[in-house]
């Protein structure tokens, strides 16, 4: 029979004297309940059904983001916290209008329509649409090579895939994004009149990924699309037996007056030291394209879930711990940036932040990002407690884009990490549905972030 | 600047003496290479397609695994292989006949048809069906308890429903399979008639999922179907409200006469030690009601597939590397003994045998079952190179059905095991379709089992 001391052992998995000592058997067990609690529970699953349904393409400034931001109001004042708010915070309003499409008109081939998007914050190009001859490039270098000459009055055509042998999803994005955030502002210095951008994923899909796009100042302000990678694949094929081809698309963005939104927060305060806080959050906003359940209805409802979690198992942190739903992130991070002052203001005492805001896939790990490297390594060795779970990828680096502004004022900024090989199939489009969540893959991160929580607060790192 | 060295520390992860010199590097660089090249190949995603779509319910006996015989056999054989070969096999030959269908009838609530589906090895109920009351239970020790007087002429409803809140969903598989491999015989003990199954999955779905069941010399042998999780809860909730309401079921299944079939075995010959044989494989028959895409296609198509990627890069073991389509795992695991058998008779040598059959979702690493302690560390340590990859759980423990019976002459078996939250969602049901294969997960599985195979094979643990 295995001694308790062994049982110790075999629980933390790794021989750590930090943590040997009685408590962390007790600690081992409050982890074993966060997880069957989180596991059991169809709860934030089902709100998220909610919210995916209900509040569909809740951009900023839309009708669908204040039902998003009522409907969490109320479902976090039903929940018994300690107090439950809207942070007021204006935002941009920036609309896509009706009837976007685009087609190839070949002499050749004949016509044929492709499926198009516009860029978040890109101009309409008017009732009449844009035609014109189409360049393709993969790079700015290739831009530059070809010039003014070639560049002139015709619409780019940017066609850099994700490179899918790449062992991070999230560095072939990084490696493709300037293309759709940058590519408008460069194509407009050499003359374009319109850029096409191939959509950031990796599979071969109909559907276009959009995303935000950004002019510069004193350059003409040119329409921009993506393309679905099919329609690009398509494009890049019927450019190859004629080169002269025309693309025609039409759309109607609109940049309309800033409107008053909100973050919804919701707290527990704390038993001990109450203005000591931590932040747990995602952002509720999502492209107008979508139903925003990877991105980020699902790490919005995880932070909701983990307060339930407390409140359920009565864990009552040293801490106040609040649940953040960040408005604004996917245009101007608005949301992000007005808690980051607020907190500022108040001279609030921030411990820690952390954000889900990678898709709610199945959980790997945490991302940590602090100066101080006694502390981080304290943090890194709670691994040990999610051996059991698969979910001990603990590594240096990490963070949200909402909660990044905090930064100056909160010593600790966690990014929670899972798996990243589904995640660009869903994100910024039509298919980041429901139907994509699976209620344990997201319910095991969920269980994630509340152990983490809880044993950061409980170890006073 | 980082220095070679520093380079190599962090390439590694964790400084451990035994791989710091200058062949680690290479190491380093090859794996990166059959990353590369399993993640920019469709060949075995698209195999996989052609698979799923033609041999369709492949299970052993049926033409359509005849079919998946000669499929992977030209597969193997159009691949420059130093020897692609046929192992004969006689396995049995179960068929479950037409027309499986079931209803409640209920005086209270009516009639209403049920997803009902025969277990592996199951016999039929003859043309009339069975139509009798029905009793529920979740234990053998709930059958004892309520005995022949409350049993006898019943049909015995198996209700434990498979536990979301444990860590791991094969755990809680195991926890609940004794009701479909066992139920039939414990309750002829008391003179059931029949025995209804809840499928052993965690979501509520209209799938009923099937498997082998077990009936016992001189008990008699009563009819057994699974019922799905929806169908289930639904019996359930209409028993309470009606104790004795009736249930009918038919099926036809027979048990026909062994047929002739084959193991499909491709190799490619070792540089050094050609007598040395590493065995990679999976299993090619599958339920005769599913595709077989996670259960295991798959498997077999990552096993073909690590012979590709060895050929295209050039990758020249020192010992014989043979990927194997074992047939008959799912009825009665004759081909896995054949292949042991044979290698007995043959005096073959073999070094270690990796088997991938728990689906092909996102990597984690593997199980390792050998006898010899410092050997297991060793090979342990090497998940140290696939910390990059996220695939770095390395495991004591970890075999395949197939590969189970080598263990005589094999000293190392190996598991892969890749993410379990969605396994169950599929497996032998009709749910486990090439649709629920993702390209990417698949092939970080198939680099993470060649890397393994290149490792082992290399440093002559």
């Amino acid at each position: 029979m295995k001694s308790f001391f062994s049982i110790i052992i075999f629980l933390l998995g790794i021989v750590n004297p930090v943590f040997l000592n009685g408590q962390d058997f007790k600690q081992e067990l409050v982890i074993k309940s966060i997880y069957k609690n989180a596991l059991g529970s169809r709860k934030a699953y089902n709100d998220l059904r909610y919210l995916c349904k209900n509040t569909k393409g809740r951009i900023s400034g839309s009708p669908q983001a204040a039902e998003a931001v009522e409907f969490t109001y109320q479902l976090m004042k039903q929940m018994n916290l300690d107090s439950v708010w809207l942070q007021p915070v204006m935002v941009k309003n920036w609309k896509r209008g009706k009837n976007e499409k685009a087609s190839i008109h070949s002499s050749i081939m004949g016509i044929i329509e492709v499926p198009v998007l516009s860029l978040g914050g890109s101009v309409g190009t008017g009732e009449k649409g844009i035609t014109a001859g189409i360049v393709e490039v993969k790079s700015f270098e290739e831009l530059e090579a070809l010039g003014k000459k070639k560049i002139k009055n015709k619409i780019v055509f940017f066609n850099k895939a994700m490179d899918p042998t790449l062992s991070s999803t999230f560095k072939a994005y990084s490696k493709t994004a300037f293309q759709r955030t940058r590519g408008a502002a460069e194509a407009a210095k050499y003359g374009a009149v319109a850029v096409v951008v191939r959509s950031l994923t990796i599979v071969n899909s109909d559907f276009p990924h959009t995303g935000i796009m950004f002019y510069e100042e004193g350059i003409p302000e040119i329409p921009a699309v993506v393309i679905s990678t099919n329609g690009a694949n398509l494009l890049n094929n019927w450019l190859k037996k004629d080169p002269g081809l025309q693309f025609y698309f039409e759309n109607h963005c609109e940049l309309w007056p800033e409107v008053l939104s909100y973050n919804v927060i919701g707290e527990i305060r704390g038993r001990e030291r109450p203005d000591e806080i931590i932040t747990i959050g995602g952002h509720l906003d999502s492209w107008d394209n979508s139903e925003g359940a990877h991105d980020d209805g699902g790490g919005c409802m995880q932070s909701i879930d983990v307060l339930r979690i407390f409140n359920e198992l009565d864990i009552e942190p040293k801490r106040t711990v609040r649940a953040v739903m960040f408005m604004d992130e996917e245009y101007a991070q608005r949301g992000g940036q007005k808690y980051a002052e607020e907190a500022a203001r108040k001279n609030e005492k921030h411990y820690f932040a952390l954000e889900s805001d990678a898709g709610v896939l199945t959980p790997r790990g945490f991302g940590f990002s602090l100066a101080d490297e006694k502390r981080l390594q304290n943090l890194l060795s709670l691994n040990v407690y999610f051996k059991p779970y698969k979910t001990n990828l603990f590594k240096e680096g990490g963070w949200g884009v909402d909660i990044y502004p905090l930064r100056h004022i909160c010593p600790i900024l966690i990014g929670y990490i899972p798996d990243d090989s589904r995640y660009f199939n869903y994100h910024h489009s039509a298919n980041d549905t429901f139907e994509k969540i699976n209620h344990r893959e997201m319910q095991m991160g969920t269980a994630a972030i509340a152990s983490l929580v809880y044993l950061i607060d409980y170890f006073d790192f």
